[in-house]
Parts: structure tokens; sequence; C-alpha cells
């Protein structure tokens, strides 16, 4: 089929936008950089976001494996945050410094197209997190950079992290639609591909930046994405926004 | 304490206002009362749409008691439709009929204050729902009236209905602050009521009409609330915005 923009879609189109976040709508390399620099702690801020990063898997692994009870990504981060100080040697921030670090999660700054692009995509779907982060984090993201979410869903809300099937199920369950329905936003062909394994419709978004100017990321398009786009814009344009 | 406005303040501001949604933020009467009437089915709209919202408290109180599992609250108002139904000896809608006439609590109209007051709120405060409603109905209803949340919160989010503490001190969990720091914004007294034993701020919202033109509201103040306000532009008012 074809739709109102002219471009082929492979499905009907989607009614809910489910989007990731970390790499798809914010930019967490250059917003943990800029802070941890800012710091002047001595530590190369990249470096520190990477690292940071790395962590998050291995932890989400350890609640879902059943080692860790159900935690929150503030706690999680918290956890790796404490970690890494310890590997760098830092040992002089106070509590109030480092639960304010700890928070940098909540106030990443969006890619430039994510604001324009989903207040275009509002128009026509409703849009909503999908994001193993949690609802507070999301929610304060979303105040400051003014994201027009129509709905925060999030890890917390289904006690699951994304890549199990209850969270994308869940999207589906919400707003008591089939799965075909839903369209998942990612940076992540990982997380595509277990979205598209329960059914839903998947978009990919480029995002070459995302693990900083050094690491470089593979962003060729895989066919069994519905559609593959270089930012919001172009998703919003592609879907007749 | 006074604040921006002038207006004496009981406590310090709230950095959350959490609102309830049935009669606070919607006209549930008036939306109901409507679109029966419409369906021509030889029923009184007003009396459907009190009976219907009659038949809410003792179904969650099944929910509540462990009669029934957890229940989402379309399947309770659905639930609570076909013994209407039953009872004014309607037989003949269809099961596309009934879902559609179900999901008028997604479409009830808001009051007329209530996009211009939340805009005026969301400015200074984190503003969410805090309704038994689930997030699906929760975010169908935004979308249709263009109520501006930052965060759709919900019974579905915490397992559990209001009055259930849960739920008054989940908003604060999910914002990591104290419970001082979330004002419910809500009404009817029983919500606030039970708000304030879990040591929320309150702000009560008269809304004379709730019930429609023939039953009566209680609307005087208690003096127990934080805040009393004829409606959202006067609580906006009254919270410096």
């Amino acid at each position: 089929m074809r739709d109102q923009s002219g471009i082929a879609m492979k499905n009907t189109p989607p009614e809910v936008l489910a989007f990731d976040i970390f790499g798809t709508v914010v930019d967490w390399y250059g917003g943990i950089r800029r802070e941890v620099d800012a710091l002047n702690l001595g530590l190369d801020g990249g470096a520190v976001a990477l690292a940071w990063r790395d962590g998050y898997q291995p932890a989400m692994r350890r609640v879902m494996s059943g080692e860790l009870g159900w935690t929150l990504i503030d706690d999680l981060h918290r956890l790796i945050l404490d970690q890494l100080l310890q590997r760098f040697g830092i040992h002089h921030l106070t509590e109030a410094q480092k639960r304010h670090l700890n928070k940098v999660w909540h106030r990443l700054d969006a890619w430039d197209d994510a604001v324009a692009g989903l207040t275009r995509l509002k128009t026509r779907f409703t849009i909503c997190t999908l994001s193993n982060g949690n609802i507070g984090l999301l929610t304060n993201m979303a105040k400051h950079n003014r994201l027009p979410w129509d709905c925060v869903l999030s890890a917390e809300v289904f006690r699951a992290y994304k890549p199990d099937p209850t969270t994308y199920l869940g999207v589906a369950r919400v707003f008591d639609i089939d799965p075909a329905a839903v369209m998942l936003v990612a940076a992540h062909q990982d997380d595509l591909a277990a979205a598209r394994a329960c059914g839903l419709q998947t978009a990919y978004v480029e995002r070459p930046l995302e693990y900083g100017p050094v690491q470089a990321k593979d962003i060729s398009p895989h066919a069994a994405n519905t559609l593959h786009a270089k930012d919001l814009l172009h998703l919003a344009a592609q879907l007749g926004c």
C-alpha cells in the first residue's frame, strides 16, 4: 500500500508510535560527557559516558535473572556510577553531588529534530515512550526538552525491561489494539527485532553519533524493518505527517 | 507563607500536581447523557449516566476485596453497562455497539476551564493524572481534549485503586519526592481526605454540576484542604501561574 505521503509502506499504518528514548530521542553520550567534563574531575567525560552506558545491559540482566529484585533505572544508574567512581579513583564527591550527577539522565538534551518531528507525528498518531527508563526520569526529561508525549510508558509500568515481550505487547494491551497497530521507533536493531517478534511494526532511526564522534555505529538498513529513517522529521514525512 | 500570587498558602508550594479526572477535569454526566440520548434507546441519558457511575464504587470494591482479580476500569465499566442494559431491557445492541458505547468514557469532554488552567499550571509544576481510569482511557481522553499532561499516572500503574495509599504515595515515589511535595487536585472530599492521610497537600475544585442539573452537590469548603478553587483557572491563580 501507499499512504498519503506517497511512500510505499509494507503494512497498514500504525495507530500508536512507541519510542525508544536513550539514543533514539535524546543524546545520552553528549549530555553525560558535557556534565562530567564540567565537573573537572580529571576524567574524560566521553569515556565515562560510554562506560556508564556499558554497565546498563549487565545491570538489567541481574534484575531480569532474579539476582536483583525489581529495580528502577535510576537505581541501576547509581549502582553503576558508584562502581565507576571507585574504578576511576574519585572519592571526594558528596552524596548530594552523586545524587545530582546520577540524575544527568533526566537532563539529557533531545536530538535537534526530536521536538519538531514528534509534534508532527502527534497530529496523526498517539505517541508514547517505551523505554527502560523509569516514569519520573522520562517525565523530567520530557519537561526539560518539551517532548510532547501523549503518554509515558516505561519498563516501570510493565515491571519488565525490554527486550522482554511483556513490554512490547504491553503497549498494544494498554491501548486495546493489535500488536501490528503499534510501531516501535528505535535506533537499535536488537530492540526492533524483539518488537517484530511480538508482531509490532518497526522503524529504525539512524543516529550515527549515538556513541560519540569516535565509536562507529552501523546504520545500514535492515529489510525486516517497516521503515528506515534518518531522523524523526524523515519518519514524519514517511508517515504522511 | 504567601506565594507569588499573594494568596496565603499553608505549606511550601508543591512540585507535582496530581489530578483526579472523572468530575474534576472532565464532565462524565454530560458526556454520557448526550451519547445515550443520541442512541434513541428510549432511555433517560442522565439517569443512565448516574446509574453507570453509581456502579463504579461497588465494582472497584469487588476488585480490592480480592473477589475479582485485577481489572481495568474499561472492563469494570463494561460489566456495569451489561447489567444496566439488562435492567433497562435493552437487548438489541450489537457487540460492536456495546464496545463503542463503553468507550464513551474515553470521549468525555473536559470542563471549559480545564485546558487553559492546566496549560498555565504546567508552566510551573509537573502535572499528571491520578485516576482510577486505565492508561489507555486517560491517554485517549487527553488526546480528545488536548489535555497537556506531563505524565499519565493511573491505578493501572500502581495496581491499586484510590483510595488505597499505594496510589497517593506512588506519585511521590515515581518522582522521588516527599509526599508533601505532591498536591492532589480533586472534586471529591473523600479522595482528598485519603491523600491527606498519606501526607499529600490537597486542593478541592467545586464542579457543582458534576451530577447534572438535578442532583445537588455539597461544594462547601473544608478547612483541612490546602486550597479551595472554583475551577482550574482559579487554582492556577492561587498557585501563582
